[in-house]
């Protein structure tokens, strides 16, 4: 058998743990779980509603029950879960979906397991803790990255992964001394871009080949994630304003001599918008999947507000930045970025933000060559 | 499907999570691994040498993997895992020892999914971080009682459990305010410790019901506890002696008005050192398992050191402690319970120290009924 694909703790990009004020778990509540928090909200809110009707249609057109005969557990997993609370709601409206499915096409309805994968960092505990209490299934977690093989072969029913797969294995190793004055490639030369383009096409063929060596033939995969549209210039689009405006507040603080220059040249964040013609390209390069559905998720109207973005946009990198620039520089760094926000997030709002729906069928073909 | 039966904060009795001095993980790290620390050893030392042989005949005598026919993943459990290492070691010889046996009967090595289980409360994160980088097996943690269901019907082929079978659900509910002066049933009536079995009794059976529903036809179970053997009483066990010099200590404090009188009444360890008769009673009753072999481990000769017990009795209680008497009363009472131990480790060590291993196969029949 393989061995095990561990990451080191360089490489691993999580969310930040615990319950505190600064924690995922905190920021990722939209506003129907909590009134007073409307964090991870710029990229997410709204993102739950939507994607539940199209995992409902997904499952009822496209999941066929008697392709796994006398099936006793349905393997659900939901890759880069984080700590929650958006995972339960996902992976319950999963359960729903399937539920709803077996009985109406009047098969026995299977018992159901969970495996909730994240990075080895990523605070597992608080994730366990939050577990809904009245759940109808089996519950594990699964630490390590998703670029590798996390599960037995032909293992699983239905994988699950949103805003996760934006997040690269690690920085482009070419770019590293050739982004200086900048932490992304919002504004970088078209080297730069296509090499985080590079980076994002290899981790998007190896996450395909190990989900294609674990999902069963007739299997699902939906894959939710912040795009760039198709023929759309990468500094056109929201996330990438976002992250360039984020950027330039790293450049204004060695202005202010308080973080040093060096330190910002070999800083980069490993994150890629991909268009859905470059992700279309690697699933068939792959060649085990089919692609059953590929959409845009209704536009977010509501307006942003710049502290809640600030937030949102600690709540993912904060990790990072701790590691390679200390904590010192967090309160001041992000207090910046919001003052910045306060000035330009009509330009974020002006720009083009796509979140992608795609629905994968794993083939019966080829399942011996993985 | 059952729904998945989520224990209280309030019943989950959880080693010292962490890599801190005082922390389990620490603790259990018999001398193979370091040297300076000898801790959890009173209970543990050498039982994971003992295990490992016990384990690969146990595999090499009753593990047939013909019964299971074209398995691709061979699944491990360890209930009660804590931290580890010692739980890696454990993993690590139940491996081999099934490699062995298919290897030897020519039949494909499966893979391997190792399910490690704890109380939702458990450091989970630790757990994962110190994960064995050049591991062979698919890890997955799995937080819950192990007094319930923890996955799905039919999915196990082999569980192990040791040092934590001893652990009861609760504190017996009749003695709540019957064990006065005292923490623990050592040199209580016979009504106290009555209860206490009752309870063993009534947990133990809900234990093997569970795995009878888990575990598939052929699979086998090893269960290491420490036990008292039968016909002896309870006065002349060694970890009860321990435990009744523990309980002193608490009513020591209180005399020097360092606790109140009415929190240590209050306080009982939900703890019970069972005859390999009383198991075989439930497993009888119970009726899904046959006993495949029942002995006791070699006797520990090693001399022990006060300290060391005090801090290994320290890791495994200081969770219930805390919650009950808060953080404060910790190190004194651990300092008064070592300078104790000093002078009295000779009774613990003139006192019975048995540790059980169990082997159990899960019987054809009655897969229906559970
Ligand atoms: N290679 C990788 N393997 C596993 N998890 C990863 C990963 N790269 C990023 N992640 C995780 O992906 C998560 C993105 S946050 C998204 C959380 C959740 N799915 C939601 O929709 O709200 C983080 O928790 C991060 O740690
Ligand atoms: N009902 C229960 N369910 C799951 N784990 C339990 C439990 N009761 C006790 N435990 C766990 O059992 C462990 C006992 S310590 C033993 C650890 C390890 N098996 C070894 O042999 O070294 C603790 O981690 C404790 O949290």
């Amino acid at each position: 058998m393989e061995k095990a694909n561990i990451e080191s703790s360089k490489h691993g990009y999580v969310m930040t743990g615990g319950s505190g004020n600064q924690s995922y778990a905190k920021n990722s509540s939209f506003q129907k779980q909590d009134t007073h928090v409307y964090m991870m909200s710029w990229m997410q809110r709204d993102v739950a509603d939507a994607t539940k009707l199209l995992i409902q249609n997904a499952v009822s057109e496209q999941l066929n029950p008697r392709n796994f005969p006398g099936l006793e557990t349905f393997y659900v997993a939901d890759l880069g879960c984080s700590v929650g609370p958006n995972t339960f709601i996902a992976v319950q409206n999963i359960i729903d979906a399937v539920k709803l499915k077996y009985q109406s096409s009047n098969d026995k309805i299977p018992e159901f397991q969970v495996l909730f994968n994240d990075h080895v960092q990523n605070d597992f505990n608080t994730l366990f803790k939050s577990l809904p209490l009245n759940r109808e299934y089996y519950a594990s977690g699964v630490p390590g990255s998703f670029y590798s093989n996390l599960f037995p072969r032909s293992s699983l029913h239905f994988v699950h992964t949103s805003y996760s797969l934006q997040w690269l294995s690690c920085v482009p190793k070419e770019i590293i001394t050739k982004n200086k004055g900048r932490t992304y490639y919002f504004g970088a030369g078209e080297e730069v871009t296509k090499a985080y383009a590079r980076q994002h096409a290899a981790d998007f063929a190896n996450f395909l080949q190990a989900r294609a060596r674990e999902i069963v033939p007739g299997g699902l995969m939906v894959i939710v994630l912040p795009s760039r549209p198709n023929g759309v210039s990468h500094s056109r689009v929201s996330f990438n304003i976002l992250h360039g405006i984020f950027s330039s507040t790293f450049v204004d603080l060695t202005k202010k001599g308080m973080i040093d220059e060096e330190k910002v040249d070999t800083f980069n964040l490993p994150i890629y918008h991909s268009s859905p013609q470059e992700l279309e390209e690697t699933i068939k390069q792959n060649g085990c999947f089919s692609i059953e559905k590929i959409e845009s998720l209704p536009k977010i109207t509501r307006v942003d507000v710049p502290h809640v973005v600030s937030l949102s946009i600690r709540a993912i990198t904060e990790g990072l930045i701790k590691e390679h620039f200390g904590e010192e520089i967090l309160d001041g760094l992000f207090e910046h970025f919001t003052n910045k926000l306060v000035e330009s997030i009509k330009d974020v709002e002006s720009g083009l933000a796509v979140n992608l729906f795609l629905l994968l069928k794993r083939k019966d073909e080829d399942t011996t060559t993985v």
